[in-house]
């Protein structure tokens, strides 16, 4: 149920994205309780001016293969969960493209299940109605 | 009050993209409370590598005429306004530009009434200083 | 801990993008109690068909110039401090790079502190923590 809006800077190869959404998707589904098939992605490229980061606030250095990954999610999720995730993108990440961790900032966001339409019209299934299928 | 960030893939005319926000803004505006000069919409156009989604997962098939509509709103919905929300706009577009169900995936995230300024430096009214208007 | 993202039509050279970055950073800063290195936005340039907006709803009226700047913040912030921020925002890029107040629009939306990893793969400190840092 959760989709993610990636910003970085233009430039890399079409098989650098397709690796860092993999990658992205792959610490979710290991960490962030999300289903394998539950894969929804946008991913926008910037020139230099469109991209704005600070190089050290709050870690960092940050480079030119720094990497914003907006997260909206419906379930709710532990602090504890969340930790987990930002820690297991990073080895993901770094294992392959090659995103050092310094690189990788993340926001996530909650909206409320209801307020999720995944197809034809009709409201996502309740966590127990998930169950009862 | 809401705004609409939406997703597509490129390759559309612009005829297109017109009917499909007039269809969206349609569908607010007749199931979503909002009122009928309220239109702010931010469209995406994505190479194929940019726009992840999956096939099936809670619906689908879908197709390469997939759409994204994130909506920000300030005003709370209930889950029965959302729900005949997502069913008109599935009706509209799929009427107009001709988008099937399964193709069109929404998220409604909320904000604050106070976290919006549409003009002029000033926060919005709040819903009892409209009416005082 | 805010970001930004930022839409606007295409067509202004890179110099206008910077000033306005700077303009929105530095009210952010002035009024919103965001420290000066604390800087993420993203800006998305749009086509006249992909940035929809209505001329007159709720002040303008809005010209080309229309820029929508939607806020993700951490740290909640009093409806006092919002309207300072729109109220200085407007002041900032008004000055420079001359843009109408009438021009822009911003949403804040909030999202829980735990919410943020900035970089390294770890949770952002709370307040209390950075204080104890």
């Amino acid at each position: 149920m959760p989709m993610a809006r990636i910003s970085l800077l233009k430039g890399k190869p079409r098989s650098y994205l397709e690796v860092l959404s993999d990658g992205v998707h792959r610490a979710m589904v290991e960490t962030f309780d999300v289903p394998l098939d539950d894969r929804f992605q946008v991913i926008h490229q910037h020139e230099p001016e469109e991209l704005v980061f600070d190089r050290h606030y709050m870690g960092g250095p940050r480079s030119d293969n720094y990497v914003l990954i907006c997260i909206t999610a419906g379930k709710p999720r532990s602090t504890l969960m969340k930790e987990a995730f930002y820690r297991r993108l990073t080895e993901v990440l770094a294992e392959s493209p090659g995103i050092r961790p310094e690189d990788v900032m993340v926001v996530v966001s909650m909206t409320s299940f209801d307020g999720w339409s995944f197809s034809g019209g009709v409201a996502a299934l309740f966590p127990q109605q998930e169950v009862a299928q």
